[in-house]
């Protein structure tokens, strides 16, 4: 049964993909197939890889597939130290793009660059994201000090931003489902957060950060609807890494338990092998990074 | 069991109150005294009064309970022309004021009114909320639809609003809860959408509507631990009205099933029916207008 899918889905590829090579021009058409031979290890694009949990999403692939690509996007890459290094180190393998998530038209540009450079996506990792941010978001202890201003920031952040690049990055994930690598599917997965889950509210506070999050497992499972309705071969999941020693939690650590502060070496690593394993009847969920799903 | 929390919440209820007092200037203990002996049937603040579901609720609050007071609150008073009839029918018991969720001094305006004339709130019903707007909102049929301008937008009006609304009016539940009507506790009621629900989302669609309730849904669970934590006489609910005759829904009705599309009479029959008989531990949680529970 699954392979009568696979096969399906390949022949539905195939089929669109040379219905769109006779609408193309010739330029285009050249450039099509070149792409969809060329990427053999796949092309992995991380969204908000300057830092934390994406800049260690761009490590770990490069390291983990010889052959793969990744295109590594941030809102400064000149400022993105960690990326350098990896650069100096992957040079062929690794692209870095300018793309802030609440400006569309960085999104645009690095969907265009994207096309022209690798024409496919076989994964997109969302990782950028925001929990506080100094004079502007405080994650809310209390309904008195929800603020307006800091509701919107999240949410345009944290929900808006990841589901505007799903959409300019959905005709490149369409091409690379199916053809490049081994899987049958295009991958997005979304950094959510297990304070999104509405069921599993129990502290309640952080207004913002929990709202923007919900919202964006709603979006998720939204497009999750119109992917599987159909037939792409892109499926699109959501993570929580655990709780994990970066910029944004360490205000917040004082109060994790002892052993529950993953490295993000580990956290990536636990969420690479969820993506790795991933089937497409697992379209639109929502995984913990020990493979749990999370209830909404 | 029951009888000892209400009588509980209403020692706590008193020690606070008697506390305010010690604190309180004389004119504040004066207008307090006051206004605790003055709304013995209770006063129901409807958001969003203009039309549909909101006027509906104005129209039997004011017919159910011949002592209620309701204070109403929409965008543009002087255009509410089915308002205007209501208060030539009600006189003394239905007050009329502008509020405008996307402007937070209106709300503020409001707050601040109702103190001033009733000391308290029993009830808040929260009814506003935008499907479609021309040329600013239109339910999205695809991913490749869905604009920044639209998320955003239905995110303030939906989600923001009510919770800046809750925000401000909290004082004065907390004051109405536990005095003036037979219940031990001052009720907010939302009125979200089962299409604001992940697990029950089948259809895909409505990127921004969805979305937005979501996020309105956590922000009252969010709230409503707070709201239990603090033993506040508050509770916070969701409700999902059905598919109601009204503005909003009229583009969408021709796919209704025979008999799934209710009048608002019906509807708000419904939903009062369900915040006559909540119970404190039924605090954050989302009813249909038939009283079951919808998933998250
Ligand atoms: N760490 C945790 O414990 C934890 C737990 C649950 C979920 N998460 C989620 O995991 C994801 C990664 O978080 P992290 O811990 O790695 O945080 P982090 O170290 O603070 O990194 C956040 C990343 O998001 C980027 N970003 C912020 N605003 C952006 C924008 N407008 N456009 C593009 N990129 C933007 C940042 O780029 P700049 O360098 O330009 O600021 C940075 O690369 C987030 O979605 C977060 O919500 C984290
Ligand atoms: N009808 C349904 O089938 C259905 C189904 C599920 C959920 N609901 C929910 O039920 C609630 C009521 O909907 P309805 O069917 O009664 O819709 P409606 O007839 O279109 O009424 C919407 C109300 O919201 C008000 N409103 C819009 N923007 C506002 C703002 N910025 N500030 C204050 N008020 C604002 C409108 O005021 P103006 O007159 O000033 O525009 C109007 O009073 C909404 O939350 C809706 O999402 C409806």
């Amino acid at each position: 049964m699954m392979q009568f899918v696979v096969q399906s889905q390949r022949t539905f590829m195939a089929t669109r993909l040379s219905l769109r090579l006779m609408r193309s021009s010739m330029t285009q058409r050249a450039s099509f197939s070149f792409s969809a031979m060329k990427w053999e290890g796949g092309v992995s694009m991380v969204q908000g890889a300057s830092r934390g949990i994406g800049l260690e999403f761009v490590k770990q692939l490069l390291e983990n597939n010889e052959k793969g690509h990744v295109v590594a996007t941030c809102r400064n890459p000149r400022g993105a130290t960690g990326l350098h290094d990896l650069k100096n180190k992957f040079v062929e393998r690794l692209s870095i793009l300018p793309l802030d998530v609440t400006v569309e038209s960085t999104i645009e540009e690095s969907a265009k660059s994207i096309r022209e450079k690798y024409g496919s996506l076989n994964l997109l990792v969302n990782a950028s994201g925001i929990l506080s941010l100094p004079d502007a978001l405080q994650p809310e202890t209390t309904l008195t000090k929800v603020q307006k201003s800091s509701l919107m920031l999240a949410y345009e952040v944290n929900a808006v931003g990841p589901i505007l690049v799903i959409k300019h990055m959905w005709p490149l994930l369409k091409i690379g489902g199916g053809s490049g690598t081994e899987r049958d599917v295009a991958i997005v997965a979304n950094i959510s957060a297990r304070v999104g889950s509405i069921g599993d509210n129990r502290l309640g506070g952080w207004h913002s950060y929990r709202a923007s999050k919900s919202a964006l497992n709603q979006l998720n499972k939204t497009i999750s609807v119109e992917f599987a309705r159909k037939k792409d071969p892109v499926i699109s999941i959501l993570l929580h890494p655990g709780t994990v020693d970066t910029d944004l939690s360490r205000p917040f650590q004082r109060n994790v338990p002892e052993g529950k502060l993953f490295t993000k070496e580990y956290s990536v690593q636990k969420l690479l092998h969820i993506i790795d394993n991933v089937k497409s009847s697992d379209n639109g969920k929502f995984f913990a990074w020990d493979g749990q799903e999370i209830p909404w």
